[in-house]
């Protein structure tokens, strides 16, 4: 199940079955002149299919929005067998419940999406790139901030903190300043100067945070360094130990606190917890390192993660920004929605999958 | 319950109670240089709850989405009196169910909404604006198509035709050109030079697809008449008679067999169907005119809505993009959805509010 069925190029869609790679879909796409913006880091690799399952969100939902947002149709299957037909191509239409947008993120224990409709926009102009260097954690949030209050929508707004700016640059020498606190990657893919003033904007506002310096990246290639070293965050801290990345979210105002927060729970468990995200949405992976021969690895995993969901939780943010309740954050759906809220959520879980058929054991 | 709890510009994000109208709450946030986008024709009349019940859309929702898009979290009292609260501030949240989305949308048969935090964004600039006049429905309809492929992206793409033209130059005295078949309404709020570019590229398509010409509006003001001839539209059909105003929606490049349909339909029952709507969210808005004496009014009312619906349908449109389901249009739910989707839709009521006492008969 990994064709494209149509690219419709007069409705801006694009219908696929759901094992297709995200990148196979966007290059498919891309000749056509046109863009499917949802980007996981992991957009070499997964499918479009485990995107629908998760609400996947990316880079550039900053600007574009989630995986949930490009979605226009769906074909479901249902515990019982039956095939259901959602929505099409139509942008707007309010003919009944939202079904489409409650199986979108339901990690299928609701029903086997088995198609989907996806939204398109014309490929943006190339982006210009920007990296602004703070001398404190701090001191990047309060540009995140200042950005998202003076109403700066850029297509990237990434952070990376001081262990993932070595991480990265251990890797893949791109020359970064080990000595700041934090980098936050800025883009602008506006069509004509409009980009240039809203990266003006942008430095001006990270300089009053207290930026050390900022540069724009010379050209297409050195901004695709820059974009990739951010993508391989992950990866990167993977060589320094066993890595277990999170993926809490806080409103954006409440960033400097939770990287604070970040701080304070590594320095008292002990445990590095380099910090990266997408910063824009307020969506942070804090991500913990773990030497391979720690026998307590498992024991502080443990710890550490419930410290950050709760300090998450209590800035009124989420465990999952994008990746998922699953098993592992499933104790902590009702810490964070209240009994009310996921009682409600079981009961449609058993009014649409009554024997428990579905992705068992996850979710709710 | 008509107030306004908190206005937060660091999260660009207001709270309010499900009473306050929509162009009161946007007054309020202009204050703060922000901008509330959702905007339904009536929106110095509507609601927020009502917005929120019926998912509603608006003139600029080709650009900014609909009122669901701009939903970030809400309070709903559920039927048996358990108050929920759903979301937040937060930008990406993937913990559980979409409930949030699910209750948009419903028109209180899933629960009360009794307090909702909506997205903000920065007032954009003042817009640019350009009508465009066309010999033909025909002609207009492929310039709506011609500017969704070509991937633009107006503020504005309002699509009147000629009786509809006529009853607003009749009222209002705009000066518009009776001669022509149809307007499109187009405007640009890019910053700078940036909207002028865009407005030049859509007079291109529009030319391109036999525009006989097109106009800016001089000033701010003038552009205000033309945005409000065509806000006003509505109570400029009613003033020929009963106005009946229809809500179907299509994929954008079936516009033009759309408007065809509409044309055959009204000549086959002898009915005026002058047309409005939002033509680039494939959104329009046939209205039907009867004179007020016509005893046969309410029969044929009946048979032309059904034509109506099912040339939409027969498309992949919908028979409601932006006013819901309610009563009027419920026996079509299933013709559009089918049998096996409003089931799945009618397990969710139940399992919600089993002894069906929220908004009784409506929707499902």
């Amino acid at each position: 199940m990994r064709r494209i069925l149509e690219i419709d190029p007069a409705n801006l869609t694009v219908t696929v079955q759901p094992g297709i790679i995200n990148a196979e879909l966007k290059a498919a796409v891309a000749e056509h002149g046109l863009f499917y913006p949802p980007d996981p880091a992991s957009y070499e690799q997964c499918s479009i299919g485990g995107n629908l399952g998760t609400n996947a969100g990316g880079l550039c939902c900053v600007k574009y929005g989630v995986t949930r947002d490009a979605v226009l149709g769906l074909e479901v299957v249902t515990a019982d067998g039956t095939v259901l037909r959602l929505g099409g191509k139509n942008v707007k239409d309010v003919a009944g419940y939202a079904l489409m947008q409650l199986f979108v993120g339901s990690q299928g224990t609701l029903g086997i999406i088995t198609e989907a409709t996806l939204r398109l926009r014309p490929a943006p102009p190339p982006k210009l790139t920007m990296l602004a260097f703070f001398p404190s954690l701090d001191a990047a949030g309060e540009a995140v901030s200042a950005m998202t209050a003076r109403g700066l929508g850029p297509a990237t707004l990434e952070l990376m903190d001081r262990a993932t700016i070595a991480a990265v640059d251990d890797w893949q020498q791109l020359g970064l300043d080990r000595e700041a606190a934090a980098l936050l990657l800025v883009e602008s893919d506006l069509p004509g100067v409009a980009a240039e003033a809203e990266l003006e904007a942008a430095e001006a506002a990270c300089r009053a945070a207290g930026a050390s310096f900022t540069l724009r990246a010379a050209d297409a290639q050195e901004a695709d360094w820059l974009r990739q070293g951010r993508r391989l965050a992950y990866r990167a801290l993977e060589r320094l130990g066993i890595a277990h990345m999170e993926d809490v979210g806080v409103p954006r105002s409440r960033i400097p606190e939770m990287l604070r927060a970040i701080e304070a729970i590594s320095a008292r468990h002990g445990v590095p917890i380099p910090t990266f995200g997408h910063a824009g949405d307020g969506n942070l992976h804090p991500t913990l390192v773990f030497s391979r021969d720690d026998p307590t690895a498992a024991e502080r995993d443990a710890l550490v993660r419930d410290a950050l969901y709760r300090a998450a939780i209590g800035l009124g943010g989420t465990v999952t920004g994008e990746h998922g309740i699953g098993l592992a954050r499933k104790p902590y759906l009702e810490v964070q929605r209240g009994p009310e809220v996921v009682a409600v959520m079981r009961r449609i879980k058993a009014a649409l999958d009554p024997a428990g058929i579905l992705n068992p054991g996850k979710m709710v």
